[in-house]
């Protein structure tokens, strides 16, 4: 076992992993990327192509090709794309997604584990906090070696509407969205500030067009999500960044906070569910679960998400 | 009119453009990206999206959204990657292609040069040196200002198949492919080298598996980008690099030298005829062609391109 | 006159500018790098050596030169590091220093102001809030397109250090040092957070070794940058990074906030002083200061800060 | 003992050990930086300084710290800048600085061998070949683990001034320095070319102002480092750069060409002796030397740059 490696291993090579991939590349993070898919014509596809962006790129050599899951055993982090997602057009109906997700899981997970303990796993397999629960509560895998994106990808919409409300650089905007990768995410409105000024007084300072509305806000950031999807007929560019800093995190031992998803142990009273809140992130995962202070309204949707994720897990048979 | 702007246009948002448009946001060489695509919701959801990877970007904050041809009139640079492509197991007619894309090219240059005569047009367009003819010589445009990608992506292909056989970093191979971008690109052996080492000692130095086979290297250079297209269902990765690196270097005024495709001005005794050879790019576009030596086998691989490409321009009336 | 390019000056090649022209090189977001000094021979050495890290560098081919003021005719951003510095064990006699260093800005603002006012002018020269007011407010040149880099540094410092107490990537740390670019400085308690953990909630979430002293984090900022001076003899590596990113910010109109050094305009009831509070930086430079909320004491602070460099600028004549 | 980390470490933190600091952070390359010195205050407070960039940095959080020699153990690469060096104004006395850096090798080559022989080991101190030598052949550390910056910085130098001559990005001019680091190095002309253009053919491609005088190019190579020395006091950002793209071939086992120096086994008939040919660089250091052929004159330059470092190894009595 040699895990001494700058390797990265990405599972599935859809439209999400091959974005990946390419976004890994332009990290100069690893020196060697594997790609593996079940229709391996695909993934050779795509680490042939990737390949033949080396040789201009002014970015460090990376050996790219297309394996098996023993690609695994000298990981230093894994991005789990695998599976099939949500269509255009399709009413998202998570139920059969998850059902049909978690066998696909259990392949991947059971591969991966004939392998290595020692690689962070980074899921982004949808119905995502399900997935991350079940990866990381069946398989005997280090439970702080395993996340999920999360609300990465929300927060990064959220802070990317009011970053244009406000014209101000989104590196500016902090706070998060938190609760359920999916519908009932919900922006933790009393985190959220611009340069130090809350945001009940955004509008004061920064004059917007229109005033802002927190329901009509929210709702955006989850309905931005179908725009891009019935637009583009398929999200990447956004999750793949997201994934790409995650593992960045990872591989650099940044000890950066994203809210990622993790399954609770206790915080604001749940238990047995996965689902997002700001983590501290280290060469070994997840270090750290920040209970972040909530208004009771938060807290409330966060158990709302904690309800909604719950009720596709049992009918799936995931919990009791 | 102002063109003080760093700010890019990408025309056409399918694979290709939208392989760019994420390529160029890693590049951070821009404040403003537009991207036009007579689907206009196409265009609009690859700005979305991408808009989405900015906050947790490390890189610059860049204002990306989807436009008209107006966007053009402050552009630094224009990528035209609009138009139909070759499908996966389609036998490239190239003659079809070419009519339909001609069609599309006057839409395109004639919208284009309402708004700007000043920005430097990067093409990528199939089949592309006669789409570059097309617009260097048929609507009044700066002629240096218009040059094709060309064989820049089988340069880099190239480099790619000699890295991974002599087990050598792509970026210490040098030479190129010159020619058609295409069926007849080839590669010129005399000026290949590795270290200095030369083509026809490399085996010497390097002990590779297999010794060099020059023919088999270069149609292995032709047939990958069929294997990526079948494999994958498009090739997108290798020239979103490739146009990049050729943005950068007209943005920062690098004065590099690439193998791109222009029109020929006696150059090897050819002109009425777009093809690649090695050109020194500035911010003004192409500044030089670099008339470099061939040995007789290889000036006549490239009279053959020229051969080639000229059949299909005569059939669609661009020459007579 | 031609503002198009991508170039910046530097004037002052001592430790300060010839660490900001490498950390610029890094940044990859010039074409061109002017470097002007009255030891015009330093000027040159710095501008020899580090084009000769340019043919291995993976960045964009960057031209480099020596030059005179004429230089600032077609430049985008102008950083000042010109003048003399506070030197090691020295009782550092702002006194002193603002009168040399008026001498100095004089006949540098008079040379820029021959050749340009288009260009945005970064100030680091020191004592700097006066260096400040005086290039503002006695030239003729765009009051919103000079500015200092302020409290930057000891925002950098103050993050660097709530980071490594906290242990927390430092760009997790929210906040601001305000007021002073010196001894004056103070942190705005108020806006700072972690993950949106207020300060006074910080310990509970992070068990630091020590609890926090808010009086004696505040002074560790200042005593920090003495600590640099005596151990190394100069401070330039972490200036050179806040100079670096302002320029960018302007270079490519981010549209981010940084704690600059800019002529109040009756903010916190304040006029006639320049010193640091969050603005909004553009390519034209400050579109926007921002009057954050602070508590009474720290506005008492703000004051002190005015009372501090007030004193000095009527000592050496610039104000009443 | 634990070889997994990402970490560089930098022994000597003067002029030259300072700037590898600051490049190596530009390069986002490691997650931890330990800086070493006999004068552990210059340590600490480069390491201060330097942490002050990370806060508003856009690259990974990097730990930079001062420490012992202990910080070793964990090392993926070490580079080596210690020692007193050249002076400007000063005659060079290579023999009176080998002796006395001889002695600091010494202390420096025991000391990190108390802690590892896992990691690569870059030496930049002078004499440069004279070191390298001595650290590989007498301190049982692995020999393909060790080498020096060697004529990488002089062809940095050379193709910068062609870069110059023939207005060309010097990415594109391909060519080595050999030999000596130092007086006797020399360019291997016979491998020069731009784009494929050789040496003795270039003017008639790119009209330089001045014919190319292959004995006054071959001297100002030599000559623009007493330049830079004389001008500005010290040479560091050309070398510092250098080694960091040293270092990053070793990190991501780019499996990259660079002449560095290394105790030659027979090339060109040569042994004990260090001196710079192209070698591979690869994640265990030298993988290979590539023995390129040389003109005859050219061996003869590669035999005088011998002898004018043996006789300096002889008087210090590292050979007889």
């Amino acid at each position: 076992m040699n895990a001494t490696k700058n390797k990265l291993v990405i599972v599935g090579t859809g439209h999400v992993g091959s974005a990946v991939l390419n976004c890994a590349l332009s990290f100069n993070f690893v020196s060697e990327i594997a790609v593996i898919d079940i229709i391996s014509e695909k993934a050779q596809g795509e680490a042939l192509d990737s390949t033949h962006s080396i040789p201009f790129s002014t970015g460090t050599n990376v050996n790219i090709h297309a394996g098996t899951f023993e690609e695994c055993k000298d990981a230093r982090v894994i991005i789990i794309a695998a599976g099939p997602s949500i269509l255009p057009g399709e009413i998202p109906d998570r139920l059969t997604l998850a059902g049909r997700n978690v066998e696909v899981m259990k392949d991947v997970m059971t591969s991966i584990t004939q392998y290595t303990k020692d690689a962070v796993i980074i899921m982004i397999t949808n119905p995502l906090d399900i997935m991350v629960y079940y990866a990381q509560n069946f398989f005997g895998y280090p439970k702080n070696k395993i996340f999920g994106t999360g609300t990465t990808l929300e927060t990064a919409r959220f802070r990317s509407i009011l970053a244009n409300k406000y014209k101000v650089d989104p590196k500016n905007i902090h706070g998060y969205m938190l609760g359920e990768h999916g519908n009932s995410a919900f922006p933790a409105w009393s985190l959220v500030n611009i340069a130090g000024v809350p945001y009940n007084q955004l509008d004061n300072y920064f004059q917007p067009d229109e005033s802002l509305d927190l329901e009509k806000t929210a709702a955006s950031v989850i309905s931005v999500a179908y725009d891009v999807l019935n637009l583009k007929g398929c999200t990447n560019s956004g999750i793949a960044m997201a994934a790409c800093h995650l593992a960045r995190a990872v591989l650099f031992n940044e000890r950066s906070i994203f809210p990622v998803s993790t399954t609770l142990q206790g915080e604001y009273g749940l238990n047995h569910v996965a689902l997002s809140l700001p983590c501290l992130i280290t060469e070994e995962g997840i270090e750290r679960r920040i209970e972040v202070s909530l208004s009771d309204e938060e807290i409330k949707k966060l158990q709302h998400s904690c309800q909604s994720i719950s009720t596709v897990m049992k009918s799936v048979g995931l919990i009791k």
